[in-house]
């Protein structure tokens, strides 16, 4: 069988990057464009995607999004804080110019269709990736299909217990105490007073981020009780959280819940398997699940 | 169309609620069986299906249980802590001797199914049902399936905030700040040591329910993000709690999430729809899908 050649774009808060692959998950060639204005950067998208003779694109975008194909905003980036991009018909600009079925979900459920199609997830039926990075943010897969409610899960948002001991106010402008006010990045380095990667040797940092990240993943196995955890983003390249993590985890659950996938914990909250590709390869297959509900 | 003939089976820690009905949601008859053990209730449910002609047999029932139809345990009523039915082969037995198809979930999963099927949810694609009685239970529809990760949903067990006014120390034996042991009736009762019913009167008692419900339900938002959240179960005869829980929920989101649904909370937050026959509704949809699938 001939392959297909599809586009993927992962759009990024700072950068997008657009790639050619394929739907065995292979990437021919892939670009960098900095993420300025829509009026900038769009034009420059159509650019580098429109000769290059793809059937289908899948857009893995940054949000809040709009995912119900019943809305006027449908494929629209909605209430974001990047104000220039606010009420952006990113899907609608780009098929426009590129007159091709276009996949459109969250920069995060790309990660999770990455891993399930071409990563260590694969046959797994419902599966969790979170980002700790600047922000944080979750998605789901589930039973073949990435997960939408009323809106995609904004899993960053979650409410954990602040210790007694943790004095910092978080940082979120919404809720007093997320996830993401408490322990993404940026969260860690106000309340330490250091960048995150110069605070590495300091185990009190660690230690409270992992009980918040774990506090979190005990309410996601109790409500969606997925097979497997990934955990990905910048704050996750300090490697000393997951057996840290993996550990409160499992004190937080204290033995109620039974599973095979939680007796080996070793295998249940893991780091990301495909070299930080994961999001540009759930393009590919955003791209190929397009392509084929168009048929 | 003919009607078809549709065996109900709601499978309590009390009561086994037996009935036959149509793939409309029409009850024809209805009995209540005592739960005792299964070597004395199972014979008895067995002998009122026997001689009712049905096609297919919908069975929601008390857990935890096993949904994993590559398991060796599938249909089994699994670590319970009612001890004679633990590793109890519910559908096995059921199904040996009635010989038809049986469909098989938890409880709320079949409660949801019923509001989704026949009720108030009818059309929506992302519903949860949540039970507060003696127990903290949930279910999960997404997409037309029951949701089912590694296990079925335990988001009784979700972990929230103590007040700190709040000197109660909780009963789950498993989790020092979950839902369930924070707020399931006899949480209730324990902390203020009067039977739940009996303290109507007393605004604190429901002002902290409340707070700790809504407390559960902006995870559930977060995470699933359902259209509708349904509360049932003893404790939500107290219907002052869903004003209280609506204002308390919107509280803690605060703005983050922006849709329709949270728009207009008197409808987002509600009561069960069908005259508490929900769960036992729901077994028909469940019998119906078994037999549909079985072609
Ligand atoms: N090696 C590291 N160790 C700890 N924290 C890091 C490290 N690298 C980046 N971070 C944190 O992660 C954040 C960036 O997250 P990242 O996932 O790389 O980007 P984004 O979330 O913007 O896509 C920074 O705010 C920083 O606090
Ligand atoms: N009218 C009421 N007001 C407040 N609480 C109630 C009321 N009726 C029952 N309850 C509480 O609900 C619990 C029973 O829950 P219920 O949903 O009826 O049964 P179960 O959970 O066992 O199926 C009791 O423990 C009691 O604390
Ligand atoms: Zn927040
Ligand atoms: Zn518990």
């Amino acid at each position: 069988m001939e392959k297909l050649r599809l586009g993927a774009l992962e759009a990024g808060g700072t950068k997008m990057v657009c790639a050619i692959g394929d739907e065995n998950g292979t990437i021919y060639e892939q670009v960098s464009i900095p993420t300025t204005t829509p009026k900038e950067t769009i034009p420059k998208m159509i650019a580098y995607f429109r000769d290059k003779g793809i059937d289908a694109l899948g857009i893995a975008c940054f949000g809040p999004i709009e995912l119900d194909r019943d809305s006027e905003k449908y494929g629209y980036i909605t209430t974001t804080p990047k104000l220039a991009w606010r009420d952006c018909d990113i899907v609608g600009q780009m098929q426009e110019a590129l007159h091709c079925p276009v996949g459109f979900d969250t920069d995060v459920n790309g990660s999770v269709l990455g891993e399930v199609t071409f990563g260590q997830a694969q046959g797994k039926k419902c599966v969790m990736y979170l980002t700790i990075g600047t922000g944080v943010g979750g998605g789901i897969y589930s039973n073949g299909e990435l997960h939408h409610g009323m809106l995609h899960p904004e899993t960053g948002h979650v409410l954990i217990t602040k210790r007694t001991a943790d004095t910092y106010a978080g940082r979120c402008p919404y809720h007093k105490n997320c996830l993401e006010g408490l322990a993404a990045g940026p969260a860690i380095e106000e309340r330490w007073g250091r960048k995150a990667v110069d605070l590495a040797d300091c185990p009190e940092v660690w230690e409270l981020e992992a009980d918040y990240i774990a506090q979190a993943l005990t309410g996601y196995v109790m409500t969606v009780s997925p097979e497997m955890i990934i955990l990905g983003g910048g704050v996750m390249h300090q490697e000393q959280l997951f057996p840290l993590i993996r550990k409160k985890l499992k004190e937080y659950i204290n033995g109620y819940i039974v599973t095979d996938e939680l007796a080996d914990m070793e295998h249940y909250v893991v780091p990301a398997s495909l070299h930080d590709d994961q999001g540009i390869m759930g393009c590919l297959e955003l791209a190929r699940r397009a392509l084929e509900n168009d048929h």
